[in-house]
């Protein structure tokens, strides 16, 4: 007998799962489409020259990497935007700017931790191929419909742009240290900016009072003509930096105010990654939300319905000899497009196949007895309320479930 | 520079492809819904230990193992059947029968060859915990109904029962060579089945012969009630063997008339995988949908909408000075789940926006110069027709778009 068991990190999405990460999806799809974002996807694997060296030295030690049969180094797909990368420098007759989106796991060989796994879901827009203000806050955008459209109660952007710091002459590591405000706070960050040979307290005030930057001044004026308002869903942070290497330009985040876990989305203007790829350099702005902390803070608040199962409806087996009728009968509820299943055993009792349609939380049961069967009704039991239907035809069924 | 490449075996799908692909899963699923099958994803990495030894010693040549980062032995997910089965065992709380589906990549490192490729999609659906025929019944008549939605002109079933080969006294080695008939002929079978120290003839013969297993009379019996037709839907074949070794009893596979490249889903049940993991032994049927093989008999026989964008409308921005009205265009015709994008450059010339359009395949553009800003109405460019509706309302866009 083999060990039944997930590795430390991975996840099975049973359907009660499954079908409230869906249901997500689905939403997050549609609001993607509406802002004219389209479907791209990408192999999991890919060569590991195409993945090593594009995230940062530390980054390159959480690839999932190894040689296949044939003696390659392959590696696991790591994040969405260098497959994007490589694509565009793959395929050079795209139309430009190419603005897709893409919503596939990722692997990463983190350290687990709560809410923290080695295989999880992203979902990424990218416009490239414009260096348009407008290509920014069109993503800003599309992040805050996302953010409305699944009912976030306060959802509001924190918009910075990374030529700030090379302004005011900042390194990588006073950048940092200036990312961690929200976690260790104003005194902590400059106590560290001291230690590494600044005075911290002015670079923090130069921050405090930098100005928007000509592309920030644009974005914004883009986003209050989008219905969008300034102070509320989004607003100037100077004191956003966001980790990864390759962002150039505007950077921002999404966070829910009634949410305290971290953000739920973040991106920014890459100008100079897929020039690695094609040696043409394009300009490239984007975003990915992360789907796990989005879909806990979404259960946190209280915003998901629940369903174990997305079938509708049991159609019992009353005894043996109706099961024609009752095969029957489920056919025509599929045939309208009602979730419908029959149950298997053609010999259990009654009283089991709704225990069942409990367990298995089916709002419906539909039963019909010999004696329905003569006047071609069925009874319709709702099994939240347990009340019955007595005698009512499919029609007015298919009328109550449809 | 770092070259652009995707692994031989490997694809993108870029939009056009990728849009294709995603209507025929959604029509999938919404079929697999209707009989009561629930979503569930598991890991695309397992422990080696899961996968190895289920599939035959040819299988396990193809799959991509390598030890991860803690040591371990891990492995890509090679079906969906393997997976499933570690499920039942791991979680034994979970509502019997279980029906599932699941719609993810595998992976083999197969030879490519046209239509063969080392990572695609399996589209399966699986009722645990049931040896009721009617469960098999179920499951051909799932598969026939998604045929008939995806419109396949003459899809057909053929229907046989393992234990037929057992009866007749069938040695594996036998049965390989009768699966191979619809490939090689009547005569080349008996030639190879006299090879191997047999009359071949006689067990040709003997097959040709043989009646429908009380199984299968069964099934044959619920399919009739759920209103398919026996000889046109479905038929029964004692020729047909199928690989895989966990098969014990009904085989299926579903063929359309009209594409000679093979079969686009097969299954059976397999009453004794699961217990290999769980020690408990559980009943199981289910099939798997080949969806490239899918697709491409879909293409093949004309039987997909093309698009190249899922996007509806581009506005268009007809001078700098009227930005601001172009994003709101945008913003309302979203707010209607119109799928729209807005041009990004606002300094370019109308004739290369429309260009754009063109190329990219957005069937409508919407235009609005400083006089229909003046009188509140837009220009509707239908980009097929070239026809061009002047001076309407928002509203008229939306009632013509929607």
């Amino acid at each position: 007998m083999i060990q039944a068991q997930t590795l430390k990190g991975f996840r099975d999405f049973l359907p009660e799962e499954a079908i409230k990460r869906q249901a997500v999806i689905r939403q997050i799809k549609t609001i993607f489409e509406q802002f004219g974002f389209d479907l791209l996807e990408t192999p999991a694997l890919e060569y590991a020259s195409t993945l090593l060296g594009k995230y940062g030295d530390e980054a390159d030690k959480l690839l999932y990497t190894f040689e296949d049969n044939g003696k390659r180094l392959v590696g696991l797909r790591y994040d969405q935007t260098v497959p994007l990368s490589r694509v565009i420098a793959q395929y050079p007759d795209l139309p430009m700017p190419f603005k897709r989106y893409q919503i596939q796991p990722v692997w990463r060989a983190e350290n687990t931790q709560k809410g923290r796994y080695r295989e999880f879901l992203q979902c990424d827009i990218d416009t490239i191929g414009s260096e348009s203000p407008l290509a920014d806050a069109e993503i800003i955008a599309c992040v805050l419909t996302v953010a409305k459209q699944l009912k976030l109660p306060s959802p509001s952007i924190a918009v910075n742009d990374r030529t700030i710091f090379d302004t005011l002459g900042l390194s990588k590591k006073e950048i940092i240290i200036i990312d961690k405000l929200d976690k260790i706070g104003k005194d902590a960050v400059i106590e560290q900016l001291n230690q590494i040979d600044q005075d911290g307290l002015v670079v923090f005030e130069k921050l405090e009072g930098s100005q928007k930057t000509e592309r920030l001044i644009q974005i914004f004026n883009f986003l209050k003509d989008s219905g969008f308002e300034e102070g509320k869903d989004y607003r100037f942070d100077p004191f956003l930096a966001r980790g990864l290497d390759y962002y150039t330009s505007s950077i921002y985040e999404l966070k829910e105010q009634s949410y305290s876990a971290g953000s739920l989305a973040g991106g920014g203007r890459y100008d100079r990654l897929i020039g690695m790829f094609s040696g043409r350099e394009l300009p490239a702005v984007g975003v990915a939300f992360g789907f796990d902390r989005l879909l806990d803070a979404l259960t946190e608040l209280n915003l998901l319905e629940i369903h174990k199962t997305a079938t509708q409806a049991l159609v019992t087996i009353f005894s043996s000899d109706v099961v024609n009728e009752s095969t029957q009968i489920a056919h025509a509820l599929r045939a309208r497009n009602i979730s419908t299943e029959l149950f298997l055993d053609i010999h259990a009792k009654l009283e089991k196949q709704l225990k069942y349609a409990d367990k298995k939380g089916i709002p419906y049961v539909i039963i019909q007895g010999p004696q329905e069967k003569e006047m071609n009704v069925v009874n319709l039991k709702n099994m939240k309320t347990r009340e019955e239907k007595k005698g009512i035809s499919l029609e007015e069924v298919i009328t109550l479930l449809g």
